[in-house]
């Protein structure tokens, strides 16, 4: 079950000027279930994204990418559960151009103004025609306030939909930024493995707004894993459609940026947070703190090592304090002139090893007591250098299995 | 259950001149069980080995490395199974040297002249004097023929025990090679996580048997994983006696060379397998295959990536053919440039992806007739280069979880 996560309620999901949305079901895997998504957007409205590092993307990634590249400006965007269009080769590729047209159609603009993504089972052949099929009907559906539906919408084996509304004011303009993710399995970076929509009203110009979505994955859908594969799915947008009041953020350097920048990451690091929260199989929610490294990419190799060890995973399942299967992760991360003698690991508050071996102070009943809790902090001090990381996880669990061996049925 | 793998027969356990073994029960972690080894070796014995290169390494694999370094020679191993003497700092290093003074002292030799090895659970503390009282219940039990108890007395969450014997005839002189091994859990190079002893009676001068025992380890314990854990304690030791009538072999470039170190590779591959196919829950052994790659190293990249996907091997459990994880595990494993049109998927005989997609000759029936087996072979074509490399790996079961949550109860 989900670790201290709770549905989004719909009535606390802020409509964002600019932004339509429809569902429906399409029967695009199983029936009676809502599985297909179109976002409207206004004419003007910006969209950029960050997308999986797999080389064996998904046909609507390789789409999507495209699509951005062009300048007509985004109208829409089309997501579909059940069937994640990927190995499926010049055959998908068509599939995504097929619904992008199929849309555009209705709406009246260019396929290359719509950006497709997919999520689901891998290697079989999208269902295009269902699809198409669909379409109307979630143009019927389109509503500013269907943030709610469209959070379960996109969900695959997630048990709790993920959604969350933030406002921030800026120069005294009230700015809604709200935010839908999915994701539950094969989850790792880069990119985290997930699809993820935030939508401002702000305006942006759009090279700010490339580099507030890559600042806000980077300290989000980056730092977490759930069983260590990477998705050839996923995609995080950031859409701004300038329909409130602000002018148009063109300054990197400006407070309004930094403030906007800072709402967006919240938004971003409390979805990246409930995938975790929802991961396969979880039972309790891990954030991994790695501090005084030499730079932050050895703190995040060394906190990987520990967030997606299968051993680590599972003694956390079990509330085992067997905090030995941590150090030896340490030890394997890859860091060649580590000393293990200088660190110190600390589970919450309490010191558990030091010098090489286990704290005089330690004892059992103290890591049992940690163990026992849903939220726990991993804390490791390597005291050589000033740079940090955080990176979250879950443990691992019977269900995990279940889950994942039962999954195309 | 352990896949295809039967335990070992007493009677086809072959003594290795020059190589005595005694067993006890010293009640290290539990009773009633066999738990502490000594190999005694005969004067001029030369050994050779290979350690794990996690920095979190073992105190005693610390103190195996100083020793081998001393000019005295080797003259016993000592290695206690229900305790791994890691992440113990300063006391773990006393406590292997106490030992290694102890047996020395029943021994009349130098410590310096025993090899410490642990193996169990990891940071906490060392008895040391239960392992001092057994030692002489383990002289008193020494034989030429204990390998089979030997391979028993290793084992921690192995099922079966894991020991071959391996004759070969060089120059007219019938050769004899003995190896054991423990492993089931924490198995991922560098080293392959484990506990390796092979013995043979040939004279090989000491810079030959540490090349032997290197390219034997390179084929064998590095080329295997179980949950991607790289264990604080890995050794693999390779004992020569010289009792045979065979002259030393001085020659890297010689046929005498060849031929024992292909016997020796042979027994390090099969004790490497056994492991995984004693893997921790493991019901599936599964070959992984690369071929055509640029080099070896990228070929044990892509290798690795499916071997240690949760996806993956939650798939190979359920015997259910969602071969596109294997695409994805392909994708993310770190090739920059790979061009996965090019590539070609097969399990066992049945060509599965090319093109970047699922092949049109691919039915369902034919990879799930193949899922349902229990050793599978995964094999990937990628066609940029002459490279190839394998990797063995078993799949990933509840009785995973079950075991590694409760290890220590």
């Amino acid at each position: 079950m989900p670790v201290n996560l709770t549905p989004p309620v719909a009535a606390q999901l802020l409509p964002v000027a600019g932004v339509s949305l429809g569902v429906t079901e399409a029967n695009i895997k199983r029936e009676k279930r809502k599985d297909l998504l179109v976002m409207q957007l206004c004419a003007g409205a910006r969209v950029a994204g960050v997308f999986t590092k797999n080389r064996f993307c998904a046909a609507p990634v390789t789409v999507a990418r495209e699509h951005l590249a062009q300048p007509d400006g985004i109208r829409a965007l089309v997501v579909n559960t059940g069937n994640a269009n990927a190995g499926t080769g010049e055959q998908g590729l068509q599939d995504a151009r097929t619904t992008c047209a199929a849309l555009a159609g209705l709406l009246d603009c260019k396929a290359s103004q719509i950006l497709p993504f997919s999520t689901g089972v891998i290697m079989e052949p999208l269902p295009v025609g269902k699809i198409a099929a669909g379409l109307p009907g979630c143009i019927a559906n389109m509503r500013a306030g269907n943030w709610h539906d469209a959070a379960y919408a996109i969900m695959t084996t997630d048990i709790v939909a993920k959604a969350i509304s933030r406002q921030v004011t800026i120069n005294g303009v009230t700015i809604t930024i709200t935010g839908i993710a999915k994701g539950s399995g094969m989850i790792h970076p880069n990119m985290a493995t997930m699809l993820g929509y935030i939508a401002t009203d702000a305006a942006i110009a759009q090279p700010l707004l490339q580099r507030m979505v890559s600042e806000a994955a980077n300290c989000s859908f980056n730092c977490i894993t759930v069983d260590g594969d990477t998705s050839t799915n996923d995609a995080l947008m950031l859409i701004a459609t300038g329909q409130a009041t602000l002018p148009e953020i063109r300054e990197a350097g400006s407070a309004e940026f930094a403030t906007l920048q800072a709402a967006v990451s919240e938004v971003a690091i409390w979805l990246a947070q409930a995938i975790v929260r929802d991961g396969e199989g979880a039972t309790k929610f891990i954030t991994v703190r790695i501090e005084g490294g030499r730079d932050e990419a050895e703190c995040k190799q060394i906190g990987y090592a520990i967030a997606r060890s299968p051993l680590v995973k599972t003694a956390f399942f079990a509330s085992d304090p067997n905090l030995g299967r941590i150090l030896a992760a340490i030890g394997y991360a890859g860091i060649d002139d580590l000393d293990v003698a200088a660190l110190k690991l600390y589970l919450d508050d309490v010191l558990v090893a030091e010098n090489g071996g286990r704290a005089a102070s330690y004892c059992e009943e103290d890591g049992q007591r940690v163990m026992r809790q849903n939220d726990i902090t991993i804390r490791v001090a390597l005291g050589r250098g000033a740079a940090n990381a955080t990176v979250w996880t879950c443990d691992f669990s019977y269900d995990y299995v279940k889950i994942n061996a039962s999954y195309r049925s």
